[in-house]
């Protein structure tokens, strides 16, 4: 059982974690710490809440306690370098759920982020979280990837490491529900805006993109590679759809074999022979995921909950495997559930 | 032919009305002044208008010219008191599209909207332009009704007028799409936190209540009114549902007569056999109407444009009223244009 | 540990049974009946419970087993006729969650349902189990509530059982999800059709009149009431206003003492000191309410979910309360949990 | 002065081209065949056109009149072969908005549509009326082109014509609101099932996908083509994103003139300096592109209306074009009918 702090808790992302940790059989406790919202109960924040969550006085970020086991940061880019290398320094574990220790080098975060990385130390050291990929057991910093990133890479890394040197260019559309722009007051995301409507936004100057490639090259792709993001007029989940041109014809058995065996014991990744309807990875964990072998290219569809997958779930997950415990924990409140129940009575 | 002025011109109402304007057969010339988009041009303001109304650039209120034949006057409340009085003055007509002139009591308006009204004298002259019941014609200052109260005496004021002493309670709940609430930067108006959500909002409290029951009790209804608003997760549209609690029967034809005879001449009010789609009104100067008596109670469902029959558009109409032209000008293309043509070619 | 028939299992209120069962620590065993979906697997029916439930062949209701402890039923209107009775008789426990055994009279289930009642004698056992209102333990057969019905009464009760007598009329609109209307090929029903549009419906004929209306006859009010259904354009939720016009006035303190105490022991029903926003309650089996007293008029807006609360939430409650279970139980995932794990760990 | 026969014309595209044609002044009759709707009223089966559109009966297709200038055909694929050869025989102008002779070859139909094409003499006596690029006057028979083919080829031909041989790959995503399936009912259509979700269909089997190979080869380009089809959950527009992978590097001003000069006297189509937001162009007849140089790649985002420039609007651009008048008449209400009523007055 440990004590987790949640620093910036009560944005899109935080409302989940608290959940989460809510219901999470190892946590014993959970204290939440904020800026704006710092000194407001839960319950008057987040009144959904009420009834499934104890009420507990949000606390300000400035006296943050460093008695926690474990940090999650879900503070904006740029805020985490001020608070996450002293924690890591206490000896604390630490998963940041923002950009900046996602990239491996300090220049292309400068660059993307338009900042000045103060810790490319960290930079080095940090465990990047993609959970259905990489393990994260007894990692002390985990960067939780992008929502973009996160849909993005399940959907390519099977195929990059497969037969990275086949592929011609990688061409990935995503759309993105409104929330995943959090609650910042911005008139092209007021309803009356956004509803009925769709938009690509930072065409070619998208920080995800650099994140993407960063692990797509890692795997073993090294070609054009092109990424637009769209926002959709829904509030919650991404859809991905990668375009893989290839050099030369792959046989689709062989194309599917390189995903079924990437997520064989992958129990958040459900490769589906249809194209994923978006409905059915949001709210959860899940991210689903269709590949269909069209002449010389391969189309991979996704779909996740940008805040949960793409966000608090995964970094729940990486909590998971970094203290070594069952992947699922809090996340499957079924199944789980009711082996423990089973046990008991 | 006449001269316009748009004060106010870039938000919600003003895009609709610069387009009727535009098409408008009796209008040569148009002017648009704002305050926060004042010197930008209107295509960079209201990219969609590209194409369809001719680029200009918009003017600061500031530099008011008063050469114009018409002003309509969209600023928000409180506003437009600084700006009527100079123009009717000048002998300037005015259709204002806020709440400024809307009550006829300056004592009710402090009350309700928390300001100081500073000339009840222009209250009484004011004509209170609810286009299909009063008439505007020769009228030199129009209050264009609230977009609730629009649906609301519509749907009441036949019964009200013929049977007020009969009414023992009347109860609306009316509902509105987020256009109603405007550009302004509000968390509960991001799509995020809106989609798929509905909340009642100002329960006892909305402005409009006080404007409905000011024609209710002139049109002969004095008894118990409660008026209830919800925000809907879409952007255009009020539905309103008043349930008329009668004190003695009445019968089905007698009641549906008060409506035929009061809408007869009517060409923007539909009266329709079923409750009417949202949609039906929606883009429209339209309000569409369905009376159903059950028992001791009448049942009276509308929906309306909230930005042209609830704003816009109406205040076209009675710019049509006032200079005695024919009603439906600049506000429905179809018919109106064809017969242009067919007397050209 | 009980064995549970979940009859008509894969609509959009199965789905949700199948969810609860799955989580619930006292079922031990669950099947699925059904008609159209018989012989299929559940994994093809319902996509979005791969990972979550395990998968099961669905079964034909003609190939009923009478093993089971408890039969949850989500058939037709008059579909349950067919088959409750015999499960009774068999002494087992039914939950239904359809119309044929809300109604105490079968004349009136005959008028508004258009149909034939054929087992006036099981009107007269069965419980209705409106779940924060009336406990349904030792029960054998339970008619779960409508979805309308179960925001209207927790909305009214309070007041009619204390005040009845000074109620001069109730009027209420409510406004539901399109999944009220399951998964039935109607055109209105499209989202090309339905996306942005609002429209009333079966107004002054809706089955759920009668239904609201008998529970507050009991409950001890007997005057003016109307109630007027709408369609909103989103999926899931029931939004409900209602308008209590008084006799005389009442104070809000007595008023508001009205609703604490029928509520305080009822850990779904959350009373709120601002209108609810519909999402607080949608994904959850809560009821969240506003009592706001306007001069002669108390207005009470609610929110529930109507799949949840309005439907397989609310059978879930009342199974508990049957068999004498904590009431949340499978319901409210995180607390409940997190006190198992606790002892467990 | 013509007369005008719509055939199918009450559903979506239907609605569109009866109230195009009721505003277009050089259209003094208009007729509507139907099939399940025969023997109707309009205002019936539309109500929303009551007061815009004058009543009439629809006719049945079985009856149909030879005697109008001009027929638009909107009947189902393979339905549209059995109307259109008698009408072209018979001297008649005809725009077939299906898509039965949309293809060069009637094997590429057979293939793609599971039909067998009886009349290929038709096929390469048919105009492909894509009316931004290719200019329709004096044609008899036009086959107006697919929604998806319409966003896809203007936002390509100017680069595969001007720099077809240095394209590697092109790789559309395109997204379509519900409308765009019509009012078929089935499933995946009701909004219950398709608010707040996204899904990609018939990946790498579109019938649009041969039309835009074909035109696309025409012009210049004969590389890898990948076309990916979604659906939105909302009723109208089409969001198209064309990612275009290059050879070698073109400089940006070189693509951006190519798209200029393309587009250069055509006003339907508005070159945009950021990616379009789709409520821009839905309710017109505009498609609104955007043009990026990134790297090696060229993406190109457009918006459109499925049901007017995606079918009836580009329809009636066709007439125009074909009869010699003016491209806008009829389309672009504001400007034309104020340029009519000032030379009246």
């Amino acid at each position: 059982m440990i004590s987790v702090g949640i620093i910036g808790g009560t944005g899109y992302t935080g409302k989940f974690l608290i959940q989460f940790c809510n219901q999470h059989q190892n946590i014993a406790e959970m204290h939440i710490y904020a800026n704006t919202t710092a000194g407001q109960n839960l319950h008057d924040v987040l009144p959904e809440l009420s009834g499934i969550v104890s009420d507990l006085e949000i606390k300000s970020v400035e006296n943050l306690s460093y008695d926690h086991d474990l940090y999650f940061v879900t503070l904006p880019h740029g805020k985490s370098l001020d608070v996450v290398p002293q924690l890591v320094e206490s000896g604390k574990k630490v998963i940041d759920l923002g950009g900046d220790f996602r990239l491996d080098q300090a220049e292309l975060y400068d660059k993307w982020y338009g900042l000045n990385h103060t810790n490319s130390d960290l930079l080095s050291k940090k465990h990047y979280g993609l959970a259905d990929v990489y393990n994260a057991y007894g990692q002390e910093l985990i960067a939780n990837p992008g929502c973009y990133p996160t849909a993005a890479l399940l959907s390519t890394l099977p195929l990059t490491k497969n037969a990275g040197d086949n592929i011609a260019s990688i061409n990935i559309s995503s759309y993105s529900g409104a929330s995943g722009a959090g609650k910042s007051l911005k008139q092209h995301l007021l309803l009356s805006e956004l509803y009925s409507n769709v938009q690509a936004y930072n065409v070619g100057t998208h920080r995800h993109q650099p994140e993407i490639s960063q692990e797509m090259n890692k795997s073993g792709f090294d070609g054009a590679f092109t990424f637009v993001t769209h926002l959709l007029p829904i509030s919650t989940g991404i859809y991905s759809t990668a375009i893989i041109q290839l050099k030369e014809k792959l046989h689709a058995d062989d194309v599917n074999q390189f995903y079924s065996v990437a997520y064989a014991s992958k129990e958040f990744v459900r490769l589906r022979d249809v194209p994923p309807q978006l409905k059915w990875a949001v709210g959860t964990n899940f991210c689903d995921l269709n590949v269909v072998v069209n002449e010389n290219s391969v189309i991979v569809t996704s779909a996740i909950d940008n805040l949960i997958k793409g966000a608090s779930g995964q970094a729940v997950q990486n909590m998971n495997q970094m203290f070594g415990w069952n992947e699922s924990m809090g996340l499957l409140t079924g199944g789980e559930m009711k082996t423990e129940s089973m046990e008991v009575v």
